[in-house]
């Protein structure tokens, strides 16, 4: 195997959202240009959602407009809704992200509605996207077990990607939003969805909760996987296990890719460098096994 | 996938070979009985060396005077020579294990003497197991990198691994001693094992130092080995990066297996439970993402 992935950089939202911190603007947007300049060609910079239930997100204006944006980079940002989309433009995004779930009673809790509400929800913001010239990435949530309701059929996640694929989204984003799957479910999981949408334009979102995240992106790599989300230091925490980890570690993941001779085009020593400066700053310890080995423990 | 997967339990020696602390005889008798009743069918006793090297191992011979052996289950311990040997018959080990390396600088500043040196050291010990009916296992260490060479040529480990099979072996275990090893490394490595030994008498023993062991395990089940060794609560750490994390967790890589479809004959609580027990006695936060997930953090 010598082609190419793409790791998508979650740290900035994903992973602070989940952290018990608040870091500061100027911090943020720091974050987000160190991995842009490691090389990353998309880092979900924040997101549009009301700051009374994500308070780790507010000031995402401030951050978009803080942030140099380097050419060929995206700086996709979470909208939930329309308010969320108008939010996103005022900030000049280029790329929004949608959120659906794959289980009900976690689309209820998460976004407060039903799962056809939700997709009906986004209508109005593909098709502004569409007017604007923006793209839209759809996240499916839970595809290998929720918090309330364990197993997920894997139909649902098939039904809502294809959903969502048709809406016009042009990557879909396979969330184990509580890092529950194995290799196997993950296969069989990844099979079932790129029987119905295409594996290119499919990402795996894998959280490493169970210590499962990079077991799982092998799985789906053998299923013609080619686009993983990660987060820098493994950002992010579990909030359905207090103490647990969150989103698996890029520097991780890019180690075992570029071990297992894929390119990457990032630089690893970089990631490092700004995995063990966030940690710092976080007061916390690198969440990435490849930081700590490097930092010698 | 739904044949058998055999787990070897490493953490009452590797593991605790590897950690701080010296832990009591009481607490090592009951910590490898209580892996016994979790199912494990090969629980790691200890190792007959000097303990001058390691002294953690000091005690083993009380330790095999303690505990109480369940029929079906093998108690392995290591023996680096005849001298070891002796010890381990008069214990009346049922199995020992003979450890050689696949890199030369390792085999130098690990047991002092070249590769060739140690399997004629071996040879002694073989024969004398032969007409005592006790069985050996070896390891080959280093079989994905060394801390002194870097890459380890995988003609090295071939040599190696055909060796010790040759001198009867009934088991090869190929140790990635210091967890740097990659998915695709892995697949590389076990193929050409297995090309010259037969895949059924491989086993697969990879530390976590750099966050690779469970997806290397993965890419070993595609080639056909169907025995891990593995440490619960991922016991040991890495003397060549301090703090680092040393074998994979054992209840991480039965997760896996049990989600998978494997079957192992092991009770994933029990082993969380000893997990959290060991890991107490320790003073050290549990070393797998399963246990912790579990406890909640």
């Amino acid at each position: 195997m010598t082609s190419n992935i793409t790791i998508i950089e979650m740290g900035p939202r994903d992973g602070l959202q989940n952290e018990k911190q608040t870091v500061s603007i100027e911090n943020k947007v720091e974050l987000i240009e160190r991995l842009a300049n490691a090389g990353m060609k998309a880092v979900e910079a924040g997101a549009f959602v009301s700051p009374k239930w994500v308070p780790q997100m507010a000031g995402t204006t401030e951050v978009m407009a803080a942030i140099r944006r380097k050419p060929g980079v995206s700086y996709p940002v979470l909208t939930p809704n329309m308010k969320g989309y108008e939010g996103a433009r005022e900030a000049k995004a280029d790329t929004v992200a949608v959120f659906g779930a794959a289980s009900e009673s976690f689309s209820q809790k998460n976004i407060n509605c039903s799962i056809e509400e939700s997709l009906e929800r986004f209508k109005p913001v593909f098709d502004a996207a569409k007017a604007d010239g923006v793209k839209v990435r759809g996240y499916v949530s839970c595809v290998l077990g929720c918090p309330y309701e364990g197993k997920v059929p894997v139909a649902n996640v098939v039904r809502v990607a294809k959903a969502l694929h048709a809406m016009g989204a042009y990557e879909i984003s396979l969330g184990d939003t509580i890092g529950v799957g194995t290799h196997e479910e993950t296969k069989a999981m990844v099979r079932a969805v790129s029987s119905e949408v295409p594996v290119a334009a499919l990402a795996g979102h894998y959280h490493d909760t169970y210590g499962q995240a990079l077991s799982n992106i092998w799985a789906s790599i053998e299923e013609g996987v080619r686009v993983f989300d990660a987060s820098i230091s493994g950002l992010g925490g579990c909030p359905y296990a207090k103490g647990a980890s969150g989103n698996v570690a890029t520097e991780d993941v890019v180690y075992s890719l570029h071990g297992s001779g894929f390119a990457t085009g990032l630089d690893l020593d970089a990631l490092i460098e700004t995995s063990v400066w966030i940690s710092e700053i976080l007061g916390r310890r690198p969440g990435s096994k490849v930081t700590l080995a490097k930092m010698g423990g």
